[in-house]
């Protein structure tokens, strides 16, 4: 089993030898719940780097609706199994207390990127995360950072965070891992009832759709917005919070899809909201 | 001559070699125009640390006025000496086009400790410092970290950043070095005219009637301001803009000094803004 460790000390402790050694680290920021997707961001840590270090921390600045954070699944013994089974050298789980000892006075804002997709609907969320990425790089010190796309605004946040402050830390986003049926894997999803999980692919399927027509010519943002909606309003379980095409960078809406864009989604089936994106590369 | 240092990646390049031998790394970030107060930050840092950077970096994001920043005294040459003199081994001058080869978008910002005193009169001001000094710490990754107490607010955001985003960095907060007729050493004092010279150590002055006061039993803030106002604002060549009574670490506005505390003041004589502060220890 990997090492647990509770508090910063006994982090910086731990990692002083490895440091010295001159071992390239990876870090794997999680909020526990781990799953397959999770455990590709960790395989890839281990075979990039010399010392893998996940983290699982339910950060509750990130949540804006208390429901949501008390909701969160919280799966510690598996998620211990799961860094097993990936080769993580140490989990760094510290409870809230540990991490904010008093009221935190310090943000780390990226403004611009937070505005648009998930940050209009989830006011301060990105805040949250920015801050509380910044202090675990800040602890952990990592070399490289390993990110999934399916949290794509999270992703770009992140790597303008690190490019515009000068942390010396590569991030590298990791590619989707999907259920068989296309849902991108998520710790939400075992929240889903039967109902809402059969609906549930509908969303990538919709993204799928708009991505064939961007391929196939169509460059209207709206024409290929409004494909994917079709696919997923058609699902009654499902309620569509954005469709958005974007800027891959700047994430900025956009009109026309003449390079390689981003089509996101976030959809809500009930109380359970999930998100999801895809490439748009224009034929 | 110190070496002088004008890209990150130069910089970190210079720095794997130290780093790797595991020497203890001081940083003094300053804005040049170094005069002896710097010098006692760099003779502190030469003095605890086994390598000692110097930044030279005047931050555009901290002037909320440009005449400010067109005005702020550049004197390289004079400094490159000053830190031969105090033992600096590197001198990190970068260009703000290197710093910011793009419109920064990530913000740090302090909230609470950035909202009285300075803070109130130059909005902005302290989220450009911030943001910077992450930046800084960031690039140059110091073991130890040395502020001038004169610019007591900065100080105490700093010291808050460091601990919220544990940044694994030691604040050292230095005493304020004066002439001998007690006005703060500041880059800005060469832009005083013989007579605004003259008039300016009566902060000082005033901030000590105060302190003498709170040491022989006033405890009544408003009487301790009153007395620093009545001496400041005897020199017509002085303009106040505030005089306050704060808590050492919150920078909240006292009304009693039960406790150590201290009295701050920040005064205009012309267009040159000079800042000042002492403790005020309860009798």
């Amino acid at each position: 089993m990997p090492e647990t460790i509770r508090t910063i000390d006994a982090f910086n402790r731990r990692m002083m030898i490895s440091r010295m050694r001159g071992r390239t680290i990876g870090l794997v920021p999680t909020m526990g719940a781990l799953h397959a997707g999770h455990a590709a961001l960790m395989e890839r840590a281990r075979a990039e780097t010399q010392f893998v270090v996940t983290t699982l921390f339910v950060n509750p600045t990130q949540f804006n609706e208390a429901r949501d954070l008390d909701a969160y699944p919280r799966t510690f013994e598996a998620d211990l199994e799961a860094c097993e089974r990936a080769g993580v050298d140490v989990l760094f789980a510290p409870e809230a207390a540990e991490m904010y000892p008093r009221e935190p006075l310090t943000t780390v804002e990226v403004s611009g990127l937070d505005e648009g997709l998930c940050g209009a609907r989830r006011p301060g969320h990105f805040r949250g995360v920015a801050t509380v990425v910044a202090k675990l790089f800040l602890i952990t010190q990592p070399d490289y950072a390993y990110f999934g796309e399916k949290d794509f605004q999270q992703l770009a946040i992140v790597r303008r965070m690190v490019a515009d402050l000068s942390f010396p830390i590569e991030v590298v986003g990791v590619e989707t891992v999907r259920e068989p049926d296309g849902l991108a894997l998520s710790s939400r999803n075992r929240l889903l009832t039967p109902e809402q999980r059969r609906a549930a692919p509908a969303i990538f399927a919709g993204l799928q759709e708009a991505a064939s027509l961007a391929k196939s010519g169509e460059r209207s943002a709206s024409a290929l917005r409004r494909a994917a909606l079709a696919r997923i309003e058609a699902e009654a379980e499902l309620e569509v919070e954005y469709v958005d095409v974007v800027d891959r960078e700047t994430l900025r809406p956009l009109e026309q899809v003449d390079a390689e864009a981003r089509i996101a989604a976030a959809v809500r089936a009930g109380s359970v909201r999930l998100i999801d994106n895809a490439a748009l590369v224009p034929g």
